[in-house]
């Protein structure tokens, strides 16, 4: 407490603790993961006030998305394959989000899928798994990504198995 | 709370009051959407304890989930837009679910997903947005429905682009 104190609200030091804070939250993502990561954690790791964190970030997923949203952006890459598996890199420190809605969305969703997959499997398809995550995962990123309308079930399967 | 004592612990009536929860949790749902949910609103309209309630499904992401996933399964269905259009019946009850976890993965992937769009417009890809629903859904899938791993970005992008 005294340190954040000592440190005052407007000096520049500031800078350097925002950055300080947000290294360390990567470092306990990849310790432990989302779910064990803990501001008390960072706090006790960093030695800066647990108030002061929260006065920067104020929740925990707010100090996660900050910490990893920006890493390796690379914006300036044309391939669409690195861009994936960048996400992907990024999305492996959150390994097993959980939560009420998501796990609400995983009941409603796993049976269903399943039952694509096994559709597919019984026309023949190749990659029956892949394009069951795919065709369901259009969906996925329309609820929670991009909040777009889920209605255009025809055009995803056609691009999918057309 | 006397309603509930009434009724006692095992007597038959018990299935009745968990249709009726499960049909007013739906009801509810519609009504107000998945943020407004509350088990205090369930137990009004129901007339049932709030302590019953929670006895039966223990937390407000369990009875939503036991209210809605089942619903319409229509696993004799072999069409596979028919299940994806359910599934989105469904997922379209969650409208805009949120949390701490979902937060954090919104913040990673939407600027990703706007960057996979960009480039496949670049390319000329016909339905550019769909396909980097597509290609981020499939992570998305992994992520939170499978917990497969998320290492296959050459054959998510050959199945979508080829």
């Amino acid at each position: 407490m005294m340190t954040d104190m000592k440190r005052g609200r407007g000096r520049p030091r500031r800078q350097g603790a925002d950055e300080e804070i947000l290294s360390v939250a990567r470092e306990l993502l990849r310790d432990r993961g989302y779910r064990e990561f803990t501001v008390d954690a960072i706090s006790e790791r960093t030695g800066i006030a647990k108030t002061t964190v929260y006065r920067r970030f104020p929740s925990k997923g707010a100090l996660v998305a900050a910490a990893i949203a920006p890493m390796h952006a690379r914006t300036d890459t044309d391939d669409v394959t690195q861009v994936l598996r960048e996400t992907a890199c990024v999305l492996k420190l959150l390994s097993s989000p959980e939560g009420e809605a998501i796990d609400v969305i995983r009941a409603v969703v796993e049976p269903r899928r399943a039952r694509v997959a096994e559709l597919l499997k019984n026309d023949g398809s190749e990659d029956a798994e892949l394009r069951a995550d795919l065709l369901i995962g259009a969906l996925l990123t329309r609820l929670l990504i991009t909040r777009a309308p889920l209605d255009e079930e025809e055009a995803i399967v056609e691009a999918v198995l057309a």
